[in-house]
């Protein structure tokens, strides 16, 4: 096994079938529970590691149900359907609960296909920015562990220097990779697609409680495509929100390899205080 | 019960805990099988009808297994975590197998929650259009009943006239309405989130077979705005792609009322043949 924190984090043990067994990280550690990214690539994980698997992943879309608590937990990956080149898995990722039973703190829903050769093209283009040695590493604010596994060098909408209430919009682009080298893949880029701070807090330079409630990922790049990049390389993020109501605002995001590929669009819709 | 035929096709009837019936409906018919808006509708029907709901949806994932063959089906919702403002489900949508067995069509996740008064915005504005009664109605390609069940005035990006792969881009911007008036609903605009035709037929100018493989519907308002918008009126959709790539390309959209408000911001991901 990989002796990098990051697969350390997301490791499973097969506990009979469809089910494995794995447990929080300090590493990735948020200020409640585990950072949500390192919580969607396990359930990525378990998936990936299910002995019936076709194909690889091509979306998922994860519900946070309630705070993952330290410590141990379960993840079962039923598959659902199995298609001539696609296959649909529900999941669940469960701790026991007050009363010895066993609560749903995470759902799931993951499609794998199998690749094919096919016309294509991105339509949505890498943003012309700065490259990564010409911006300027910015201190991330240390609430929690998890950023420290990361490297940010954010170029536009960074965490507001003051909460002043003088946001004016929702649009964040940073160069993200690993604070310690790892190859990029599947279970990583599904970590990064998580890795924006709350739009409530650009948008309005305000600080207010947020937590993501659904976040969705869809794969433009499969595994080879990113076995191809270098250990170290950097990824361009960009984040932004399209609407903010009644306690809600969804968030719409890509990452792009350094070279200008699409990897990952996601979507997340995240709760907000007030 | 009400005569309008889209509620007449997303119609259940319980069928013992967490079980409805319910039966296509011939005049939602795609090429095969049912239109998948009127399933999306139909798995948050069966979520909006079950006696534990808590508040109202605020997210929908559905993944498109298999064709859903004509004829009776069995929706299962299963309320899996709920707390004090959010509910998490899980729904299945399940026929008979070959061999006697439920065999899954469709799986999905469903985020219900009470929507409170907070702070917002819409931070991605309705584009400045033509109005509805300014724009030409186009006919439509009727390959499919359900398309007659929809009232479309295309202003950009409608489907190509002809297929002579000149396509430049992949942007859709339509105006949408129910052919028979009908109240605006989230079962409702539900269905509008996957009324935009293939993105790969505008962006190539050619006929390819495609079809959803998951949708995921953000809904920004809730029933009490939805019911506040006059029968009949007019909804802005606008749809684009951001990656084609291995025979999968993702879809982004947004659905606004005639009066400028964000209702619905949704998301695809959709299989393509070549």
């Amino acid at each position: 096994m990989s002796t990098h924190v990051f697969d350390q984090a997301i490791a499973l043990t097969p506990d009979g079938d469809h089910r494995f067994r794995g447990a929080t990280s300090p590493a990735y550690a948020n200020m409640v529970g585990p950072f949500g990214g390192i919580t969607a690539a396990t359930v990525l994980n378990a998936v990936m590691q299910h002995p019936s698997l076709l194909g690889e992943p091509l979306s998922l879309t994860i519900n946070y149900c309630a705070a993952v608590a330290d410590g141990a937990f379960t993840v079962t990956a039923l598959p659902m359907r199995t298609n001539r080149s696609t296959q649909h898995w529900t999941v669940a990722v469960t701790q026991p609960g007050a009363d010895g039973s066993e609560d749903a703190v995470v759902t799931a829903t993951v499609v794998t296909a199998v690749r094919r050769d096919t016309w294509g093209l991105d339509d949505e283009t890498m943003p012309e920015v700065q490259k990564p040695d010409q911006v300027q590493p910015v201190p991330m604010p240390e609430f929690s562990a998890w950023l420290k596994r990361y490297e940010m060098r954010p170029i536009e909408g960074s965490v507001p220097p003051v909460w002043d209430g003088g946001g004016t919009h929702s649009r964040t682009r940073l160069w993200l990779r690993d604070a310690e080298p790892r190859q990029l893949d599947l279970a990583g880029i599904t970590g990064y697609a998580d890795a924006f701070f709350p739009r409530v807090w650009l948008r309005r330079a305000r600080f207010v409680p947020a937590g993501t409630v659904s976040m969705t990922v869809y794969f433009h790049a499969g595994g080879a495509e990113l076995a191809r990049c270098p250990v170290g390389t950097w990824v361009l993020g960009q984040a932004r929100a399209q609407a903010f109501r009644n306690g809600f605002f969804d968030q719409t995001a890509q990452l792009w390899s350094e070279n200008g590929r699409i990897l990952v669009t996601t979507h997340q819709i995240v709760y907000y205080k007030e």
